[in-house]
């Protein structure tokens, strides 16, 4: 009711009547600067300048880059905790000492070898950058800094509603829409069965393109497979040497070149198949598009992660019964220390490479290259343009200018961005560092481009982030549970933990390694799949290891899964359920802790409805009063003009 | 805004202002009697009667009733499902065949001898009533139930706020008690330091009444175990052949009557630590007073059920090396076919005993005692006394009627009802149908205990249920884990699958018994631990089974947990993380396809909304035109007068 009160004088007063030029000079030098970069923004200027919509899109900028410098500060931490410790960790110390002569099966049919786990030394010390007891502490400060962020910005979010007026609005801006949706009905009245064949048509489309995206990881995945088996098979020991890096690289840059491209193509797809649906309002349009392109960028961005971290490597079979796919390729395996690292260096990739090309040549370069081509297109008669420069008055200049395609790309990249932050965060804790850097270059690149790339947009106004947060929730709430898996089934730190609790004879990790390899008899290969070059290393190998819980082949029941295996599954299994739970727990117990409207603001609201009603007392008095006049006529008394104190 | 439009002008028109004695007349003849039980509560009656607070408990009840109709019909389809699968499972198939030769070991020392396993024939068929595959539908079913009936209620509530003008009230309660507050704190301004010791005092009670509920059911355990030892040992075969009944049928009537009896004692300590505390307010105090209460109550009515579903039976150790406490008492075993069977009575137990006495003795004896005893004193002068009933008036007599002590003992009853019927019916399908029927009777009871028995209350407002909801909610969030864990743990559903699906050699269940009975050497009994009748089944015995995944005598490492237990173990987590995490989705989803809002009632409000813009925006008109009319004087005008069309 205030807010309609404060709307309606604020449109009566002009309030919206200021001087834009100075306002437009004004943004462009405290706002849409890299200088200003440690400034907080004038979001009330913005919100004058742009409208409410594209305000609250910069304070929820604001608010998410604020609070990601704690958690780049914890993250930062974590991994210089994990640099610090590198040389204290006894598995990487195990595996790097040259006295442990452990001969490891090989990692491909007849071209590879044999070899010796000292060679995967390296990766093992870097593994334990992000694999060691720190992470699971992070994961859950990660779990519990998504609560916070969401409660953080719900206040700030009550905040600016209450600064801006619009406690009351929300509903009216439901009246334009369903106004809008009467009239439209009046024209055409689509049925159900006039709808089902675009509903059906979306369905399909969307599993086909899911499809489409499992299936180019898939392509990567043999791409990295095959490659690999042709440089092991290459005369050129260069390339030999530098197979592994050759591969990962390579392959990481393709999936993100696949990424960049299959992001437009989605795109277009959503909004084609969100124009067949004829949704009923704009409101109802944009949500379909926006939930269309979550699900199928969310799926492109994420499935060859999702890969990394619980498939690769898990579904290789074992020495002498390898699993094989698309005729004879063998699945890949990981390097001795889990996947994490891989996982690790895709995430990094796809997190910078993304961002840096997305930003650069898509938010930048783009832009640029179209404002250049509509330059040029007139610049055919140059005098006459700059004559026409002199005449032509500002709106009419501005329309050089590229259009304003709405905000929902921009969130849409945060909200992947937010993804990778949380879901993944257990194998790569500097995500957070990466993204606040991105942020801060983020926020006055779409300054700059709102203020001098684009046209104004028409001012929209909006109460509250809308769809945005709801995935944002989801997310958070997604990324307890994927964190779990990450922790336990990714990381070797609940193998480490039963270990070190259970089987270790001294209670240490000392014989950990030993422990994680299980034996494989050679003369077990299947005929045509053993090693080429058998005395690669200098000598016979009659017994060689693989990383894996599996009965050694003097047992009653060789290569079957041990009694390990299964115990340590049970232990991953339970660290699950216990991390959720917790974890939960401790979210739903902070967002119960801390109001969801600021204190200040309700006790400021509390107190206007007790004016209000007061007010609103006075004034049936006064009629009263009237009515008593008008039965007896005395000269007109003042009224106490009472809804404008209201504002 | 309207809602305190509405309010004001309710008070004017006197819309309370009824026959009361009439009023009266109609809800003792359509609500307050048993006849009437298949009608729906006159709500609005209630309400003009009693306030909205009296009639949001009566509403919530009946929606609660309403729901449970349906899961009661599910619940006993269910049961007769178990029962007509009963003659074809082949688990007690296998048990009840005499041919399956089992001796089992001992399940006590000494006292007890080797028993043949045909003998829990009887139990385990019962417990297929309860432990088969329609209980894990079951248990989804009424997770997704719990979250409709809270959608269902919050629609419920919605239209009862609208109906009844609440729409905007709410923050006017808070009004009345911040002022209280303000007043309160001029008075005396207790610091953090003087509520330090009353919150000690809180912490340290609260956990010392949960240790003395544990306590208490370690107690009961202890007794089972004692008395059941005694017995064995006696000389009478009538005592002897009745142990188990006995002993079970005892022990859950002492946790019955200590349950009752703690009930009053912890509803006074928590009423006397929250007076304790001196809440700021009437609300705080309410509050704090109820959620210790609900702690207390909790934990005092679910310790026993717990204790039966998830350690019974699983600290026992192993033959020749159990598990002792206090001395010498060997931990209780479970009969054969899992713990099921004994929560289920004991859940049984609980809910008819609890409800029968507590209805029957508290609820309609100790209130009609009182009245007599009441009575009796003022029956000194019998004539004196009818005299008086002639002179007195109404409000004089009423007097002589119970005061009235708050809703909160009604709902706290309701929402342990609640948790017994959500967190354990994966083991007991009929507990809806126990709930409903009590729930039946218990709506009748309490209109006839309001209408007839008690002091009319002073009308309390109230937009919600307040702390109740987020009580229902919490406990049908934790309901999912429960039943996940009953499920996976308490019942044998999980080894079944895994027996079918790899062990079985036909992929039946036959051979199930036998896979699921370790074996033991009788000579590895600890000296003075073997039974003293040996011979007491006719045969000398080498070998006794016991129900466990254990590696037989014969193996290198006897006795240890096999590999079987430890994939079992597997199978349970995965098969705990995969329930919890699909009936959370399901939740959510269901939450969100239902608007919280029904649809005519926004759109009503939607309307009323556009109604009292165009009103204001008429009036600004008027107010304006008044303006011009001052300035230019004329004859007065007939303003609109706005407000009261928005009742």
């Amino acid at each position: 009711m205030e807010a309609i009160l404060n709307n309606c004088l604020c449109f009566f007063n002009g309030v919206y009547d200021v001087d834009f030029v100075r306002l437009t000079l004004l943004l462009y030098e405290e706002w849409a600067s890299y200088s200003v970069f440690y400034k907080y923004q004038p979001i009330g200027l913005i919100r004058k300048y742009f409208g409410e919509k594209v305000g609250l899109y910069f304070a929820w900028l604001g608010v998410y880059t604020q609070m990601l410098i704690p958690a780049a500060i914890v993250g930062v931490i974590v991994f210089l905790y994990g640099c610090a410790t590198v040389d204290e960790n006894i598995p990487s110390m195990e595996i790097c000492d040259p006295r442990n002569n452990v001969t490891m099966c090989p990692l491909c049919d007849q071209a590879c070898s044999y070899w010796k786990l000292v060679t995967a030394c390296g990766t093992a010390r870097a593994s334990h950058l992000f694999d060691n007891p720190a992470t699971v502490f992070f994961s859950i400060f990660m779990a519990l800094w998504a609560v916070l962020f969401m409660e953080h910005w719900k206040r700030r979010q009550m905040r600016l509603n209450y600064i801006w007026d619009l406690t009351g609005f929300g509903e009216e801006e439901e009246v334009s829409v369903r106004n809008v949706k009467k009239n439209k009905d009046e024209k055409v009245k689509l049925t159900c069965s006039d709808r089902l064949p675009a509903y059906m048509t979306t369905v399909v489309m969307m599993c086909l393109m899911i499809s489409v995206t499992f299936a180019i990881v898939f392509g990567v995945i043999l791409y990295r497979i095959s490659i690999k088996a042709a440089l092991h098979m290459s005369s050129y020991p260069a390339a030999r040497s530098n197979i592994r890096a050759t591969v990962k690289t390579t392959a990481a840059i393709i999936n993100l070149i696949i990424i960049i491209i299959m992001d437009e193509i989605y795109a277009a797809i959503a909004r084609w198949l969100t124009t067949l649906e004829v949704p009923k309002t704009d409101k109802s349009f944009e949500q379909r598009l926006i939930f269309k392109t979550f699900i199928l960028k969310f799926v492109n961005a994420f499935t060859p992660i999702v890969y990394l971290a619980f498939f690769r490597g898990r579904l290789v079979g074992r020495p002498g019964k390898y699993l094989y796919v698309v005729g004879s390729y063998r699945m890949e395996e990981c390097a001795h220390s889990g996947c994490l690292m891989e996982l690790c260096i895709q995430l990094c990739i796809t997190m910078l490479g993304k961002q840096l090309i997305q930003n650069n040549l898509f938010e930048i370069g783009i832009p640029k290259i179209k404002k250049l081509l509509r330059q040029r297109k007139s610049e055919m008669d140059t005098k006459q343009e700059e004559e026409l420069n002199k005449t032509l008055r500002r709106h009419e200049k501005d329309h050089f200018l590229g259009p304003f395609i709405g905000l929902n790309p921009e969130y849409m990249e945060m909200i992947i961005q937010f993804g990778m932050v949380t879901l993944f965060v257990a194998s790569f804790p500097l995500a957070p560092l990466f993204a606040l850097l991105n942020n801060i270059i983020e926020i006055r690149l779409d300054a700059k481009k709102f203020v001098t790339e684009l046209r104004r947009p028409i001012a929209a106004k909006a109460k509250d982030i809308g769809i945005w947060y709801n995935l944002l929730r989801g997310l958070s709430k997604v990324a307890v549970i994927v964190n779990a898996f990450v922790i336990s089934f990714t990381s070797d730190f609940i193998p480490r933990l039963v270990y070190q609790y259970t089987y270790s004879p001294d209670g240490t990790l000392h014989g950990f390694t030993n422990h994680t390899l299980a034996f494989f008899n050679v003369s077990d290969f299947q005929p045509g799949t053993d090693p080429l070059e058998p005395m690669h290393l200098g000598y016979k190998v009659d017994m060689c290891r693989y990383k894996d819980y599996r009965e050694p082949p003097w047992s009653t029941t060789p290569y079957d899964f041990s009694k390990e295996f299964w115990a340590i599954l049970a232990a991953r299994l339970a660290f699950v359920i216990v991390f959720q739970n917790v974890v939960m727990l401790m979210s739903d117990f902070v967002d119960w802790l801390i109001p969801d409207i600021p204190k200040d603001i309700s006790l400021q609201m509390h107190k206007e409805k007790i004016l209000m009603v007061e007010l609103f007392m006075k004034e049936e008095q006064g009629k009263r009063l009237t009515m008593r006049e008008r039965n007896t006529p005395q000269q007109p008394r003042s009224r106490p003009n009472s809804h404008t104190n209201c504002v």
